[in-house]
């Protein structure tokens, strides 16, 4: 199960109703957040899903309005109690970036890895989730990120405790292990159904469309994208300063068979994003006008109570 | 005249209903902004004075809760169109900070001129304000700013009238100078009035009572001062954390023999800081408990349509 709520979706500067644009995720009792731009914490605070486990921050790219926020916000994260490391993501030079900045927040009672990432890169994220990151396509080096939450195939504890395995060997089953113990042996794949569907989301913002986007995010239940410019009328605009309008982002959606998308990162001077979702509809019919508190949930197609043995991997 | 009015009145982080701590400041046409922490821009868009015109930013220290607001409102001012230069002032290594949050806003279409004081310095301001520091007394290296607009002395003109002096002359007149011209000459005092009062007003936040601060402060119009607690009980923490209560607030207004006090900069657990009011004013009447958006002017005492025929200097 992965929750995900929308911080902002404000683009260049922070307005007095638009948070800048921003995702926020929870799973497994882990918070990562996606873009961090000025006023990110006012908002977070709204959301209420506290501070101490934000373990990761992954920037799409260095643009003010996507990373202002950070020196705050580890503050308030440190204020928070926080004691584990904080991994923060982001495009070549991300480290220079994040020592920039920290130039107000040099003193923290946690360890913050920096990771410079580039398009192809597949990486860990907390909460089990694997990320992965794609080029974006804008003035400035800019990745797409994607998180999937794999599931583990099936266990079947009811024919390991017929074969007397030990409960202890379990779990090394699960994770595909041969084991091996006083009066027997066995694959894993005597023990484990087949493959399981995983749930993903993916946070792509400040890019033109970008042809490899259809296999990239291939299948992903939650797609947040940004459309700039919801006017089709627009689209000049659009290429001119490397965005996108709705349509090109509910195509996007259309092409790589996504769930559902949210909108984001809307101009400051569209000042009724809702006026044009019918042009997203009308391409993807999924498609939501994202506002900074809206929430869903990713659960695992089956019922997870229908694993009751063991913890999910 | 100045106009003055809060930005926030926050401390530590910012809330979704509380800005952090700030004065902007209009004179002449310029405005002086006094720390900018996050989100400081969202609610001078609020404000409504514009951002072109931002001439000057005086930081008190560098912590983040009084400058993390600065890379996003130097996008703003330039997306604002603004080409004339920026001074910033602060504490020594101002410069250093700066160059540290300049990573995220390296390109702007105006020169930005950073200037490091120390306590004693006196240094020009826009609109014609002289600027005044004095060391606060804080963790960090700390500011307490003053600024004063003097007035001119009372030009004579019926005087130079009779005097048959030249008009082109009567400014050089009024700003000091000796002048001569073809039939005469005279000295600037038989044409000039007694000295006349000017106005100030002065921004002390993140110390403790200073001994000093009678002497720095003494008579300024307004004093926008820190009261980071509102309960006299909270004096061992004010101390602790170098910061005041109410009352020692009141206190310095009351020995600078100060127009009137702004309290600000109130602990984020401080929910209702008007209920700790009264606690300044049984010792400086003239207290009020600030909030974003309050406003007032400070004029010259007489009335400036007394001095038609030249522009105050």
């Amino acid at each position: 199960m992965i929750d995900l709520t929308l911080a902002g979706t404000g683009a260049m500067t922070p307005l007095p109703d638009r948070w800048l644009s921003s995702l926020l995720v929870r799973v497994r009792g882990e918070l990562i957040l996606f873009d961090c731009g000025e006023g990110t914490q006012i908002s977070l605070k709204r959301i209420g899903w506290g501070f101490r486990r934000i373990a990761a921050i992954c920037l799409s790219h260095h643009h003010a309005d996507h990373v202002a926020g950070l020196p705050g916000l580890l503050h308030t994260i440190a204020n928070a109690g926080r004691t584990g490391p904080l991994l923060i993501t982001g495009p070549p030079h991300t480290r220079d970036v994040i020592a920039g900045l920290r130039v107000i927040a040099p003193d923290l009672p946690y360890p913050v890895e920096v990771c410079d990432l580039k398009g192809g890169d597949v990486f860990a994220l907390p909460g089990g989730l694997q990320g992965s990151v794609a080029w974006a396509d804008h003035r400035v080096p800019c990745l797409a990120y994607r998180a999937d939450l794999a599931r583990a195939r099936r266990f079947d504890a009811e024919a390991a405790r017929q074969l007397g395995i030990p409960q202890h060997l379990w779990r090394r089953l699960q994770v595909g292990e041969r084991v091996t113990w006083e009066g027997g042996a066995t694959e894993p794949d005597a023990l484990l159904g087949p493959n399981r569907q995983g749930v993903s989301f993916a946070y792509v913002t400040d890019t033109r469309p970008v042809p490899g986007f259809a296999t990239f995010l291939a299948g992903v239940d939650l797609l947040v994208c940004e459309g700039t410019y919801g006017d089709d009328a627009d689209q000049a605009k659009a290429i001119r300063h490397t965005h996108m309008t709705f349509a090109e982002a509910a195509t996007i959606a259309h092409e790589a068979r996504a769930g559902q998308l949210w909108l984001t990162h809307f101009s400051p001077a569209m000042a009724d994003p809702a006026q044009w979702l019918s042009n997203a509809q009308a391409i993807f019919p999924s498609s939501v006008v994202g506002s900074a508190g809206i929430k869903t949930s990713l659960a695992f197609p089956e019922d997870e109570a229908s694993d009751p043995e063991l913890p999910v991997l």
